[in-house]
């Protein structure tokens, strides 16, 4: 492998925001600054739009102080951008590299990120333009392959936890039905983390539904319903992705339906379509007498300020500085997390991983997560996630006292 | 005024759960530990539906660490109800008071709890059973007279501006249009507090719409798309009362037009519909290639843990204790909060009011705390509101840095 060039490196954040996608950042430019190589670290403004309309800001005057907020700030610092690359975009990109002696390239965020990566360091090999490219992995939903499981994923689990430990205070204390859609579209970990902070036997989530497992609406409703006449009350937690048993999303059968029956004048598509669906079929089914409610968490799960889990920011972090270490010895790749002890001594170390092991590729659940039913997440999903949210609010409910 | 009879005493938690309310109960727990004229206190499971149904627990038996852990948890420890009890239902609680020799009463809730507590007071009066009923103030609405605000409505702001700030980074990060639906129906506190995280001039919530500020669609949209054509991007704050220039909410009219146009297959009266509606109406008018999202904040305001405002919960626990004192030396009373520094000094007294003062009344937001336009918050109310909020997270955006 050649020595490190030289030259100027850019660093964008891609795709959806997350807790800890600025404790990367972070991670970058505080490794960056270390190693004399890279001369300007450039924060490309809004991701790859920014790299294509050659809009940059100084990433290396930052004070140190800064830097920790910025770590500590929910979101992209930088800006981000759904746009996904192809190889024209790409192109123009290279030459905004060009002209700028880019020659290292540092991407945080999904398969997709991983993907731009592995296009633009194709094309600068075939252009003969030497360019190191990283991709320093981002998701809340914990979806791509290869590493042991995403930074952001911590943070966002442990805000679904928590929702999940206050809906069944509430639900105990004001019987009936509770339902919380959780995002996820393809992967079930993040609706799964919702069981994290079940303590009590009759803690809720007392069913919990994954996009790996479709499921009938006689079967959601069905089950609601027994849970309900055991316990007289009950708390659901819902992927935004649960589909039909023919595998298509009841999302997307929603929005097919609204466009049959709406007058132009109801718009059904919006985020809190699927949770009203679903409670209106569990209420059709109990009454209109029994409480039945149901709350989408949109963009607070991944946005929400003040409650990172420390073990996701740190390794966030670490992986920032990774890419950076790994780019001045190594021409590509990304950075991989492997866990190297559980439970109370859970540790984890950092690796490279070829960029096409990442691109494009999504992990789902495995089997052993859910289970056989179909409703419910298994203990070994537990001691997979519960080290990566770190410590959980501590609650009580008197209501099970004995009477007197 | 009487000695203060040797006798039972009963709690209960009314109406919706609060982030504190368990802290006015521990209050109440540990200021009667201390008063030998209180032999045992009964803890009413849901309310004023365990008093008539002689559903108690004692209370007196939990330990100091449990009382710390209760204190600290959201939603309604002793489980709560939404029962508005009519003479009968007092005169059927009364009969079970008279054979557990309860005649002291503290009831935790708004105005009809208020309410409640002066019905059972005046029939025991007219029965000649002696009774102290107190009413403890508690709503995350923070719509009772007298006090100068209420237990729960800080933690719950706190909750608001915590959501605005993420919402508002969120959307720097991907601009486009984002709405939040807020709790409060008949008063805009809560809707308001989403101001409290502003610091740039450019944060959002960049529009603010109160229940006492009747907006036309067309103004509401026609705000929307100024602000967005103006920074590119737009941040609302909406409560859940929003009403038409003739004083109907708009959920209530969307409410009846669903009846009208659905086919007894969509349910609009779902938590999330408004927010929808608000979305589409944005959107129609922008088109389809911009982003417009819009959520609903849903239960999580009032029942996320872990999140308390320091000077909330603290005040919570001493209104607790404060009505068991009262109880005393006085017949009955509602207690209230005065305010005796603000900002940096902030601090508040205590002190008794009538029941008759907060039964069945409520407080909307002062003038002084909308702006002229009636979409936005003034100065007035930060100055009010930021003291009851307590530290909130400080974040960093860097896409203004300049450009290089």
């Amino acid at each position: 492998m050649a020595k490190a060039p030289k030259a100027n490196a850019v660093v964008g954040q891609s795709g959806g925001p997350t807790g800890v996608i600025n404790a990367s950042l972070v991670g970058v430019i505080e490794e960056a600054n270390k190693h004399p190589e890279i001369e300007n670290l450039y924060g490309a403004i809004h991701a790859v739009a920014g790299m294509v309309k050659n809009e940059f800001i100084d990433l290396k005057k930052l004070s140190a102080e800064t830097l920790e907020v910025v770590a500590a700030s929910p979101s992209s610092a930088i800006g981000t951008s759904r746009d996904k690359p192809n190889e024209e975009y790409c192109a123009n990109i290279l030459e905004v590299f060009k002209k700028r002696n880019i020659r290292y390239f540092f991407y945080i965020g999904g398969n997709d990120s991983a993907n731009t990566a592995y296009i633009l360091n194709t094309m600068a090999d075939e252009a003969n333009y030497d360019i190191r490219a990283f991709h320093i992995p981002k998701t809340v939903d914990n979806d791509l392959l290869v590493t042991d499981h995403c930074p952001g994923f911590g943070t966002a689990a442990k805000f679904e936890a928590c929702a999940l430990i206050g809906d069944d205070l509430d639900n105990r204390a004001l019987p009936g039905v509770k339902i919380g859609v959780i995002m996820g579209r393809h992967a079930g970990f993040l609706t799964a983390a919702s069981v994290l902070g079940k303590k009590r036997d009759d803690d809720g989530p007392h069913l919990v539904y994954v996009p790996e497992r479709p499921v009938s609406m006689e079967k959601f409703v069905s089950d609601v319903v027994g849970v309900f006449e055991d316990l007289k009350r009950c708390v659901v937690a819902v992927s935004e992705g649960i589909c039909d048993v023919d595998g298509v999303t009841w999302a997307k059968k929603l929005a097919e339906q609204a466009e049959v029956d709406a007058h132009g004048n109801v718009q059904l598509s919006g985020t809190g379509a699927l949770a009203d669906f679903l409670a209106g079929q569990v209420k059709a089914k109990l009454g209109p007498k029994k409480r039945v409610r149901a709350d989408t968490f949109g963009y607070l799960q991944r946005s929400y300020p003040g409650i990172q889990s420390a073990v996701d920011v740190d390794e966030a972090r670490r992986c920032g500085r990774e890419a950076v270490k790994l780019a001045m010895e190594q021409d590509n790749g990304s950075v991989a997390i492997r866990r190297t002890g559980n439970g109370k001594d859970y540790a984890a170390e950092l690796f490279r991983t070829e960029l096409s092991n990442v691109a494009e590729k999504t992990k789902s659940m495995p089997d052993e997560f859910i289970n056989a039913e179909g409703n419910g997440i298994t203990d070994a999903f537990i001691e997979y996630a519960l080290p990566l949210v770190g410590e959980l609010p501590e609650t009580e409910y008197l209501g099970n006292c004995p009477k007197v």
